[in-house]
């Protein structure tokens, strides 16, 4: 969890962007600064508080493009030859220093492989290069009538390749699952240049999962060049409902057994009280929501709003008692989608379920709203910024019985450092996860970090206190390496096993996962 | 795929016996003749064959029972230490000699680890020692309201943490899952006798997945000492609606358009022409049902049956001819099951498209009458042993765009050599399942050995041509491991490299899936 601040950059050695240049064409390597300085971070915050104070991360020693399976191949054979080190990269929108260069090297990246390379109607099946871009991806599946149903809040600056190294979720998981749910087969280029090709079956019983050994590897196992996923027709209808429950809990309750009962919304967003009364839909929230995503202009309640909010970052503890004050009132977004009997009738049961489970019906407005500015919230932490304080999200997940006091535990340790409010947005039979955005503030760059680092830890540790596996769907990069210990045990050590037997010299996207 | 005749056993080393007696007592060992000669094979029908003609398997120098994870360890690490070949065994229900001692060492018995650890009832969790059996399981699970939803036909005799260890399916598999999707964590002691807990979670995007690493790893990595699953309320209601189709085809295409639609029945089965007639609900097929499960005596149907499936086997040119004769009728078998106005919408909606896709409505009685009898389907093949014949069958899977190619094929190869029929028993969005049965006839032990050999090759390569996978949920064990290569291609590498690091001696579990 450190970056270096910006030395003046070195230079690159030009004999191996001459080699590069051979393997790959000229036009497919780069190293100006501008693109060096550009490739130096993802989207990790840690790297956006460095930027604020003037500095940067590590800068890699240049971007070398792939078009094709054989270019990763020629790629990765070069940089073992060579010893050097070399960083799978999609979107760059990863949240957790996944693509950072520490120690130099260079970066791949695949967005020039951006074919869909197969779609078939009967089966239902999607094979695609890594580096589409995933609103692109999804759009020309729409024109076709067909829809992927996964929808993460990045989609417009994500890879697919970059979901399926990542483990990621999209925003209505709870019916089409994660990527790794929809999944079938992917190929892989090996750290010696070898390509391996998962079997495509809907399901096998032949031995161990090497596809969902691929799965969440970070670019660590080897390059994600391609993978085929499930579709879906386009949805016959999408059915919204919102409800207001008194408090976390029964909004919990109410959602457990919806899925207990065998309903699959396709959306599920319970807002804590807090984060219900910043981009909820509570009393009075119209208004603030309409100013939030930037469609009309400031107004009175945006001005105090943002004054409060201000406020509750400086000053944390405030914000804990400010929160006492918050009307109780706890948002919860139910969506359904598909054939119009069977949604209709889920739609149904679920309605009973929140109503008994104390939940007061607010018809389908709210859904309706939080559907049209679904992306709206990975570029809501920019303002913060902008004030010169910092925020970040952490997401989680655990079974029923342990989701309450994850919670608890989560923001008991973050509250003493800086503002905290919370949804549960990816919901299954037997769990949830929950989604935490903090903001902090700071006279200093070194007090950032101090502040930033003591929220990181405190989380980390209750929620391996309380039981909860550390990400849901960000993924682990160098921010939080240092728990997948406490994470897996002794399961950390086969993965490092298998690293050292595919990567021995450590050159593919080194220190990300713990390896 | 080789079995050696039985040469007389050679004694224990009483040595070895001594020194695992005083590991774990001398009541948890034993190397007495009937318990060599009971484990010196599982239900895998080769050794069937060999049986038959009074030849055995290779018995294991003894037998040693674990009853607690830290036996597991201590005997794991014993026989590193002594370089003893130790095989994992639950029921010994397996069908591809995964349980096969070739090379002699201790057969690790599991079955004295039988304990429900723990059932959330607010998480729906499940959390049981891998030695219980899955029908003890079930029961114990019915009477506290709850269901696993899994039920292979060999329930009765298969372990909990066996289906962990070869990718079970279930009967229902449709709506539940097979034993990965329950799936959300393990225990697996590895071969140097280190306990390898993975962390149970809804989701993690925390790196590659461990658990779907152990999942389907027969024995070979570590062995599953418990698991965590998913469970849910035992259903409001069970539905049932059989339809008669005119052939595979269209049947198949209305599983399809039923899985579309977002549908998910709990039973799907489709049975073909030869399948249909011979166990089905075809025309007079009502009186051959009560016959072939035994509830009734023989009738002259019964023997009319026998006797032209006595002529089949011997002659499967002409079952060929036989099978053409057949009346055009594909039987297909719909369930539903969960909550009453769910279940009741699903069956609608499945019904609607059956029938537009050529289906006749048979009612709710073929379905009824199936689930009665449905583990007998597991004892089917014994009276074909008991005429001297041999019978066995084979599993594999598809995307819906390659499945017609991959069942005409597998029939073409194998109706050379023995009578074949097949179902289609386990439905997904983007494929299916298929399940032959084959029956053949041989004047001795060397034909039906080259015959069994023959038809399993052809089967196995013409479903590697067809791009299936080479087997659903039945698994590798010494059976399928000749096909492991060209099933996961540079794959095999990767899980043989993991095994090296693992175990270097290779001696948990060696021969299977190829390691």
């Amino acid at each position: 969890m450190q970056a270096k601040p910006a030395e003046p950059l070195a230079p690159t050695d030009p004999e191996l962007l001459r080699q590069l240049a051979d393997l790959v064409g000229p036009e497919n390597v780069s190293a100006t600064l501008p693109d060096r300085l550009a490739y130096s971070r993802d989207l990790w915050p840690f790297t956006t508080i460095e930027v604020q104070h003037g500095h940067l991360g590590p800068a890699p020693d240049g971007i070398v493009w792939a078009r094709s399976i054989e270019d990763i191949s020629k790629i990765l054979r070069w940089a073992r030859d060579r010893r050097v080190r070399i960083v799978p990269f999609g979107g760059g929108s990863g949240v957790c220093g996944g693509t950072f260069a520490s120690g130099g090297g260079f970066i791949l990246d695949l967005k020039r492989m951006d074919r869909i390379l197969s779609l078939d109607p009967v089966s239902l099946t999607l094979k695609a290069e890594a580096g589409i871009i995933g609103e692109r991806l999804e759009r020309e599946l729409n024109a076709r009538g067909f829809t992927m149903g996964h929808f993460p809040s990045s989609i417009y600056c994500s890879t697919f390749g970059g979901w399926v190294a990542t483990r990621s979720a999209g925003q209505l998981s709870t019916k089409y699952g994660k990527i790794e749910d929809m999944i079938l087969g992917l190929t892989a280029v090996l750290p010696d240049g070898r390509v391996m090709e998962t079997r495509v079956a809907p399901r096998t019983a032949a031995g161990p999962s090497l596809t969902q050994l691929f799965v969440g590897s970070e670019g660590t196992l080897g390059v994600i060049a391609d993978a085929t996923v499930r579709v879906w027709p386009v949805p016959e209808v999408r059915l919204f409902r919102g409800y207001a429950f008194p408090d976390v809990q029964s909004g919990l309750t109410a959602i457990r057994r919806t899925l207990h009962a065998g309903v699959r919304p396709a959306a599920v967003r319970l807002y804590d009280e807090l984060d219900t009364f910043i981009i909820g839909t509570g009393k009075g929230a119209a208004a603030m929501r309409k100013d939030a995503d930037g469609h009309a202009s400031p107004g009175l309640k945006k001005v105090l709003l943002h004054k409060a909010q201000s406020l509750a970052i400086a000053y944390p503890r405030v914000a804990g008692l400010f929160e006492d004050l918050l009307p109780e009132t706890c948002l919860l977004i139910l969506g359904f989608e598909g054939g119009k009997e069977l949604s209709e009738v889920e739609e149904s049961v679920a309605r009973r379920l929140c109503v008994e489970a104390g939940g007061k019906d607010l018809g389908p407005e709210p859904g309706r709203s939080w559907w049209e500015r679904r992306y709206s919230v990975s570029f809501s932490l920019s303002p913060v910024y902008e004030e010169g304080n910092f925020a970040d999200t952490i997401e989680m997940a655990t079974t029923w019985d342990k989701i309450q006091a994850l919670y608890d535990g989560v923001r008991a340790t973050v509250r003493k450092h800086a503002m905290i409010m919370a949804h549960f947005s990816h919901a299954y039979p037997e769990g949830v996860s929950v989604y935490f955005t903090f903001a902090g503030a700071s006279r200093d760059r070194q007090q950032a970090q101090a502040l930033y680092q003591k929220v990181w830890s405190g989380a980390m540790e209750a929620c391996i206190a309380a039981g909860g596996t550390i990400t849901h769907h960000h993924g682990v990069g160098v921010l939080k390496a240092p728990w997948m210990a406490a994470e897996h045990g002794l399961g950390l050590e086969l993965i490092q096993a298998l690293k050292r037997q595919l990567d021995p010299d450590n050159l593919l996207n080194p220190g990300k996962l713990g390896l």
